[in-house]
């Protein structure tokens, strides 16, 4: 392990601020662990764009690495790569990364809008009383509708999630991790939007016996548990 | 280029037997030129299970390579990759075929179900009469619906396929290919979708400036333009 103080991560928070359930901060965080490196993880707040503008734009991830800033989660994932070669690789080979990329666009393009759909007014919920009135404002002009109406229909988008699923759930017929028989950043990608859901609610997403849930459960005990130790929002956990 | 005679592909075939539509055979036809081989093919119809018996199940693609037996377009591009490793690699590296598989589950799972809605009709328009009572009776099942009905209201499917196709339009706003700068399997089980449409619909399924157009385009071109050389069936250039 290098010195936790060599990397700062800035994380998005919420209210309690232990909780950090971004899609795109997950995706970093197990790059960073897959990499065997620690960060000193700051909280953050969707309105203190101040905070992050040393970086030149507004979103987090942001990685602080010595003198050098990188934002985006793929981004950093291939600064990662690059500067740490010796550690374990995060794409395996890089004929690799191009098909990585398109997971990662799968995962954002297809799992994200469907997993908002379920779970927005739960993201809402989490955030503090600041965050709560600029997330609402942002994200029903981008729905055109109240977020409660969003999510009216849980059963509904819920079955129109598994369905968004399907791909991965005949993929793993065959086989165990999406970079093969050991987690690679294809994994952290799509897993990152089920820690997002996970982090902030308590809707079923997935059925008992879909292999997504063994996937799950493998990549929830990765890193020391890692995943599965981390704080979730107390609405998560009222079930 | 290696005898035509050292391969023999079965193909699915339309009534004029030219148009070869079948978005799995189309996967292997494109391994096949991306390897520098030459197959025999040989048409084939939905029930004309008899001739395809020898290989054990009932569907094509089916790869007769000497004594050896392929089915399944999948089981084929691993045997082509293993067995002509010193030709151009359909992968690119052994840690890029579990990824390059996943997107042929997102093709297979994604787009084939949202295409099919669209060309069902037409796909049974441009079969023998023989294959179009079995593909009725089969796909109607499925559906549940007559066929007239599943491909009603047009606008509405291709916008769902239009939404389904995003993972890719947005990863294309940063590569070439889905295997990077060259094409690979992970493209030909994308394009193979496309092609089945391109073969029996004139549904106009992508907008002329879809960044996925100039992707279809530079795979239309791929190897001498063998695909926009490709017999389509007459209703799809009615337009």
């Amino acid at each position: 392990m290098m010195s936790a103080d060599t990397f700062i991560l800035y994380e998005l928070a919420a209210a309690d601020h232990d909780v950090r359930f971004s899609p795109h901060c997950w995706k970093t965080r197990l790059a960073l662990a897959h990499k065997g490196l620690e960060a000193k993880r700051v909280p953050w707040r969707f309105t203190q764009k101040d905070a992050i503008a040393f970086s030149g734009q507004g979103r987090v991830p942001v990685l602080v690495h010595g003198g050098t800033v990188v934002s985006d989660s793929w981004r950093i994932a291939i600064y990662l790569e690059e500067i740490f070669a010796d550690r374990p690789t995060l794409f395996g080979a890089p004929e690799a990364k191009p098909l990585t990329r398109f997971i990662n666009s799968w995962a954002d393009a297809a799992l994200l809008p469907a997993l908002a759909r379920i779970i927005v007014l739960d993201v809402h919920d989490c955030l503090d009383a600041e965050d709560r009135a600029y997330f609402r404002r942002s994200r029903e002009a981008r729905f055109g509708m109240p977020l409660e109406r969003v999510v009216e229909d849980q059963v509904a988008r819920i079955a129109e999630f598994r369905t968004a699923v399907l791909p991965l759930r005949q993929y793993l017929d065959h086989q165990t991790f999406l970079a093969g028989s050991t987690p690679g950043y294809a994994d952290y990608c799509v897993f990152g939007m089920l820690m997002w859901a996970h982090c902030v609610s308590k809707a079923q997403l997935l059925e008992p016996d879909d292999p997504v849930r063994g996937w799950q459960e493998r990549l929830f005990d990765a890193f020391d548990c890692l995943a599965r130790r981390s704080p979730i929002a107390k609405q998560a956990s009222l079930q």
